[in-house]
Parts: C-alpha cells; structure tokens; sequence
C-alpha cells in the first residue's frame, strides 16, 4: 500500500495570492497547519504569473489541463507547459503521486468561501460532503459546461476547488487568509479521519448544481452595456425569481429575470470572467442523499485498494 | 473673453471603468447630466489600455504628464504621447482650450467618495472646498511626493480627481456609477454658480495633507512579506496611533504604528499601488481657513479676467 499523499496548490492564477501566502507562513512554521501526518506538496500553480502580478501568462492554467491535449497545440503555450509539468511531478503516476489535489483560489465576487467540484466523480462528492458537515460550506457542482473545461483537479483521481471571496485580484487580506487556513486545516482532519477509518459521513449534501452562466448585455458591436443591477449587485447564493432585475442598460432599462423557474447566482461581478464572458452563473440547490459507493470510492482512493 | 470650457476625463486608468460607463449613459442620454450651460469635453484618458482591461499599456497615463519631458525620453512611450495629445487638444492653448480638468478615478481601497489635489494651486483649493462644502467628501492634498509626479489635472490651470472606492479593477458597479454622477453633477453645478458670480464659498475647508507613502515589509531580497494587520484593513481616514497594529508578517511578528503623532492612512491596499511599493499613504487632518487669494484665483480663471 503506498503512502497518501495529497497535492496543494495556490496561485493557480498568479494574481489570487492568500493561498500563496499561508504556504509561504506555513514554510516558515512547519506547525502552523496539521496534517496529521499525512504527506503533502505545496506548489504554487502558476509562478511565472504570479511573478507578473496577472492571473496567466498565455492563457489560463485552470482551463489547461485537458485530457487529451498535453501533446497537441496546448503544450507549446506556457500554461499548458505548466499543466504538464505539474502532471508529471505529482499526477497519480507522477515523480510523486498524488492521490488528491486541493487547489486553493481567491474570487472578486462576495462569495464568502465555497468549494467547487467538478462533475459528479464519487469520491469529490464524499469528501466535499465532509467538509460541508464541518464548516457549512454551499458546494458549486460545476458541470454540463463545455466552454469551460480543463480544470486542475480534473487530473487528479479526487480533487475540490476552494473558492474565497470577495478580494481584489493581488491583494493580501487577513480574513480571506484565515479563511484558506480554516477550510485547508479541515481538508487535512478530514482525509485523515477517512485515512484511519474514523468515519463521519452526512446522510445529505447540498449542492448547488451549475445550470448555465450568463454574459452581460451587448450592443450590436459586441461591447457591454448593461452591468448588475443595484439589487442584485453582491447577491451571491440569493435565489433570482421570475422579475427581478438582473440588469441596468446603458439607455435606462432595466434587464429583468425572465424564466419561470428560479436560479442562485454566484460569481456575480467575477472580475475574471469578464474575459469568458461571463456576468454570473446560475445554480439550482439540492439535497442530495448520499451515496454509498461515494463513501466507498474516496476511501479507497485513500486506502489504495 | 472666452468661453468657459471643462475636460471631464475617465478611463485615465483603463481597468477604471465606471466614470466611462457614466460618459457613454450621458452620451445616449444628453438630459442624465445638468452641465448648466457650461460647455464640457468627456474624453477616456486611456483607449487603448480600456480595450486591453489593463491600467495602463507602457506605464501610468497619470504619472505622464511631466511638463519637461513631452520632447524627451517619455513621449516615445504610448502614454507619453496620449499626454501630449490631450494637451495638444484640450490644453490651456489647445485646440478647444479647457480651463478646468476633471479626472473620475476608482480605487479598490475602501476610501468611499473623495476628492485629489495636487500641490496648493489657489484655484483647486477653491474648487475643492465648494464640493466638500456641498457633499461632505474629504481632500486628500497629495504633495511633496517626488517619487509620484505627472498627473493629469497638472497640465491644466485648474483641475481635481476624483476617487471613488472600493471596486475591483475592471468592474462595473451601480453604486460607484451613481456617486460618480452626483460628484460630476455637483461640480458642475458649483462652476456654473462660479460663472455666474454667485458665490458661497465656505469659511474653512478640512485638508488631508499627504504626509509619505509606506511600503509593505519586505524580506532581504525584496518580497513583500508583511499584510495590513486586520485591525486596520480598510480603515482608511481613521486615525493610526502609536502602538496601533499595522502589517502582520510571515514570521507572526506584528510591527505596529511607531511614531510619535498619529497620521490618517488613505489608499490601504490599493491594488494598482503594489507595483509602486505603496502599502498606503498617511496624512494628517487640518483645518484651513479659506484665502481670498484662492477664491479670486478661481474666479479669474472661470471669467478668464
């Protein structure tokens, strides 16, 4: 049975520095953050970005890592480069394999902190369940997307997204440290208490299941020109209902919520997305059982079996 | 005489966007703002920085205005010549001569509403006092600074910027949309009453005299390694005195507030300001008597005597 071995990752986009910060801290302070022993590698994704004080050299790190790309045109970017070479460092069959990928992210939108998983892979969902048990966290289950693909955590058998906000792309913030320091130790207690058995499973999870994201109004040039309504500005995880405003136009109108059923945005004003034209995505909350093959299938990713 | 004539310039930082939003609204909408008859030029300081979402293309538009170097070393810059192009065209002795420039900023410290001079000119101090007069915001008197020179509203005889915080570079906000218009509304409206001789000038004004800029802790080999303890992350204009905490480092050390007399921090954890080493600037709060000489001032340039 091989050792467990969990891979941590910040600055995956150069210009969300917290996580970045608290390894540095911790680099310095080998107590600061238990891992109950279990062994980890704290990398930060994207140096070279970070160095630039922007979110990516080429193109996005977190949009890099796709399946069948890394010998196609994808590797001669610097970010695909990248993805690669994390792959072959720490992937599952990697220099140091890796079974799990915690990867730690800042966002502008007032989120507060929330993990992200992508698809419904069985052994992501137990262990956000676990940590949705400790510390409350809503859970965006990012899918159904095919614009956005190539997430980090993808190439690792098991891995969630941390997602903290709201911070101004380069800015340090105490809270949104502390934040990353309370949500990581929990991560850490977590796989360990699967690592020794100790299980504590919840018979529920809530997800909040990706439905679409929405752009901003345009002009027939293409340019924006309409932003997030007043009321709806900051409104993260607040259900939208059939004729909210969701938009001010530039000639004075307002853009209302139009379908029958009600959505949750999040990552309202994301300033990153304003590239991949995004203005919010839209969720629907569940309640979900949890499955015990979920259950099964994160304890034997840990277990190696 | 001529005819009074008023710049209004936003987007001088392209990742600013909310004073242009403004622009465009008033453009498709010539009654959103009262100018009073006062005939004005809305120009985006920065196009091409705008379209690539970035501050700036070569270096800071606002730091390009050097009066000695539009035939030097500057000038082969991109912002070097869009400085001298906005002199050329709406300068003093431009082609359509402006007497007052009125640079709308945004800031991601969370400064609220406030207003900028640069140096002592009678005619800004004048203008400044009549806008706190009306609306209560704080002057932040930037001077004695040689590492921060070339700003915009220097090239003209009179002219203030305006700061609005906080919002995340590149983003739209409702809210920043609306002060800006009621700042830009207000000034216009107090040039008007200037122009048409009817005046109420304030007996005093309250500055915030810029006293230094500080950095953030840095290690031996320069990295920052120091955040703005928590106690005072986004407190700007509340007074920092000695023994008050002020940047946690890596370490766990907290290095406090050591001088002897207290100074108001302005611009905490403004993002832009990273890269020029500024942690934040203090000034220190005084209450000035308004001088004739600064109201004639202003009126001799509005009535071109």
């Amino acid at each position: 049975m091989m050792q467990l071995q969990v891979l941590l990752v910040a600055g995956t986009h150069g210009n969300e520095i917290n996580g970045i910060w608290l390894f540095d801290e911790w680099n310095k302070s080998s107590f600061l953050i238990n891992t109950h022993g279990v062994k980890t590698f704290k990398v930060i994704g994207n140096p070279e970005a970070k160095k630039a004080g922007k979110r990516y050299i080429d193109h996005d790190l977190n949009r890099s890592f796709q399946k069948d790309s890394f010998l196609s045109v994808n590797s001669s970017s610097f970010e695909g480069k990248r993805a690669s070479e994390l792959v072959d460092l720490y992937g599952e069959t990697g220099e140091n394999p890796c079974q799990i990928a915690l990867d730690f992210h800042t966002t502008t939108a007032s989120m507060g902190s929330c993990l992200v998983v992508y698809g419904r892979r069985d052994a992501d969902l137990a262990l956000a369940s676990l940590i949705q048990n400790k510390l409350g966290l809503p859970i965006y289950l990012h899918e159904s997307d095919q614009k956005q693909t190539g997430f980090l955590v993808e190439s690792w058998p098991c891995g969630l997204v941390v997602e903290i906000g709201p911070i101004g792309q380069g800015l340090l913030n105490s809270r949104i440290i502390s934040q990353t320091k309370l949500i990581l130790e929990t991560l850490m207690e977590q796989i360990h208490q699967v690592n020794n058995l100790n299980l504590f499973f919840p018979d529920n999870l809530i997800i909040h299941r990706h439905i679409k994201s929405i752009d901003f109004p345009r002009d027939e040039e293409g340019n924006i020109d309409g932003y997030v309504h007043s009321s709806r500005q900051s409104m993260n995880w607040q259900e939208l209902k059939k004729n909210d405003e969701l938009f001010s136009k530039l000639n004075g109108e307002i853009i209302r919520f139009e379908e029958d059923q009600p959505y949750i945005p999040v990552f309202i004003n994301e300033a990153a997305y304003v590239e991949k034209n995004i203005a919010m995505s839209f969720t629907k909350k569940e309640l979900w059982n949890l499955k015990k093959e979920w259950k099964q299938s994160l304890i034997d990713l840990i277990h190696q079996k």
